[in-house]
């Protein structure tokens, strides 16, 4: 899986964001996953932590359809809503579910600083700014976890965590992934033109990007605090 | 079909909006597909109209996921934007196709000032409110056409436009009505309570969706003069 | 008083605005300014309109503040808000006195549909793009006041309307003027470079300088029909 | 110096914040300041990260310009824009020098993320809801420094940071704390009621200002980690 196959936006941005793109996919978290060494108790905690962030993920994909300017953006925005909040979000409650976590429980999950922090940037940076700002706000978190779950798939040395790795190293998500590099590769061609990196706004969305990164580090951090 | 059906927020905000609401609900236009003795032109140029119109009340709509405090209300609007987005802007692009008017055509729409005027009201009031604010703005398009589609349904003496009637008169169009009038009422309810109209905020809600109602009176009347 | 003087691109939006800044800066209710034969009528119930444009006016401009990246742009917008709501709404106010408005006769003045239309074009554009697509919004009631003034100020051939006349052509306005030229420019550049006009970007916002100078005649129609 | 004098909504709120209020009002930070035994690296730290803080800070209540209903909620927030623009951000540029620290350095701030998380919030809040949601953001910060600093007017043991403690315990700031109590208590009556802590909207508002809160311990602790 090359990280080419997510557009050209995001492999120039991604090589922007330096250290901190390593210090967010193979982070200790990550590698807990793979190898099975995470406690369980850590990875429910990030589950229950995640599922508030979808929330929020997903007001700001909507934000993204507010924004965009053509019916192919929206339409690509669109797409991620409902795979978000009809999917993914599910998803985290059979999760639970599945591990003695009811509904209700899982609803009232307190909002941890540093998942707060990342999904208001996120929110901010797009109501702040325009279409180009959201998406770079947005990108790490899809394309990260497409990154990765890519690479657990081919490199995880054990089945405990087999069912997220999965669910990230999967064609669906991986085509989800491919689906929004092309939305922000055209939404750039479309406002910056086709060498959209030489514009001074490339390197303020490249920023917005590795800010994000950071907050992503910060989140898989709180992960391992329970 | 009475009006109480969508709700109880609803028929309190149609009998604050006074003659506004009779002025929309029986503009010339209106009564011109009832009776079939609207001219087709004016038909064709409200449907133009009418997408461009489409592509901004689904942005609007779309905030509304962004504006949500509960699940419930993200599922409410998420729904709304699907049906917007995939299917009644699909129906306008097959009705102006069969008519002659191929994509391209339609897309490039310039739109009228009376056109701009009501969605920009309405994106305006959702970023610079809450969902309610929103909400109320919102109400009158969605509604209004289901108390339209529903009298005509019934009342129609001609079927010239009996395909546009039936969308609106249909069970489908109907219940979308119904739910974003449970969509409204709950949202009430959990910001000021079961006795929302006490509030003073509710008469403020009230005047948004009076303006939005006259609004909706000009856009016909612009249908009238392509 | 030559529009280079606002700086490059508001002279570039300007003239990609075509016959619309013809039509706005030279529209027969700005003839009856310069000659005298405006009816008062029409001339108050436009400044009545014009109080209620300038409270959503300044909004947008607070919403500029918010929207700004640099301390200079902060500032540049802070003290046009400044400027709009601590003289320039303050003025209106006098000359509705003397007129025999009272204040609160002012304040309740009903919003017309093309004043409407207006504000809430200028901002819901801000709120849905960045900086940029607010200013290019903002410039056409900005400079082209200036622009009439200045040549109002030189050509008029009654003093019937001299008051209103000179403070549009005096230093202060002129220099407000020049200042947002300066803040548009700047923006640009940071944004998009010293060759902003290149960027797909600025074709996109030359479409919201035209259609914020579209709405700006159909304001002044609205002045004429009172 | 009572509560009392911010108004009847503060005192609400801060009570409903339980142990919170005091763990940010008497932050170890704080003390510090009172006894003269913060260290002075953590000072300088902190003031660098307050600089880069003001600067959002500033922009959210341009948001409250933005989203404000009358005449009076405008001038009261531009009031504090320039307050805060004109005047406090000038404090720590002049303090910041006096120390060393060259503007060019303080502007280029990095900033942490416990900063960030608070103005992030506080601007989402305000743009996903109305005026009452971003005053219940904003108030925590602009009140706990009123409360903290006319405290520690009272009750300092050392002069070393008297220049801070004077700031904020002088009469210029304690007017601001007033006037901004008014101005929360004024758009709640108009929205809500004069027994505004009846609705239920009341009960989320006071959630943002303990949420609010929170961050400010946090960004005290953050000041104590240079």
């Amino acid at each position: 899986m090359s990280a080419q196959t997510y557009g050209r936006a995001y492999t120039l941005m991604r090589e922007a964001a330096g250290e901190a793109w390593g210090d967010y996919t193979r982070h200790a978290f990550v590698e807990g996953l793979r190898d099975g060494s995470l406690p369980r108790e850590a990875f429910l905690h990030y589950l229950r932590q995640d599922y508030v962030f979808l929330i929020h993920f997903s007001r700001a994909w909507a934000l993204a359809v507010v924004k965009s300017e053509t019916h192919a953006e929206m339409l690509g925005a669109v797409a991620t809503v409902n795979a978000l909040v009809a999917e993914e979000m599910q998803l985290h409650v059979g999760i639970c579910e599945a591990a003695g976590i009811p509904q209700d429980e899982l609803f009232a999950t307190p909002e941890r600083a540093e998942n707060l922090a990342y999904t208001r940037y996120v929110l901010e940076a797009g109501y702040s700014g325009d279409l180009l700002d959201l998406l770079a706000a947005l990108a790490p978190c899809v394309m990260g976890y497409g990154e990765i779950g890519a690479r657990l798939g081919a490199e995880k040395t054990s089945d405990t965590y087999a069912d997220w790795i999965n669910t990230y190293a999967g064609e669906g998500y991986q085509g989800d992934c491919a689906a929004v590099g092309q939305l922000l590769d055209g939404a750039l061609e479309r406002r910056l033109g086709k060498d959209f990196e030489t514009s001074p706004r490339f390197a303020a969305l490249c920023d917005k990007f590795r800010k994000a990164t950071e907050l992503e580090v910060n989140f898989w951090q709180m992960g391992m605090t329970p």
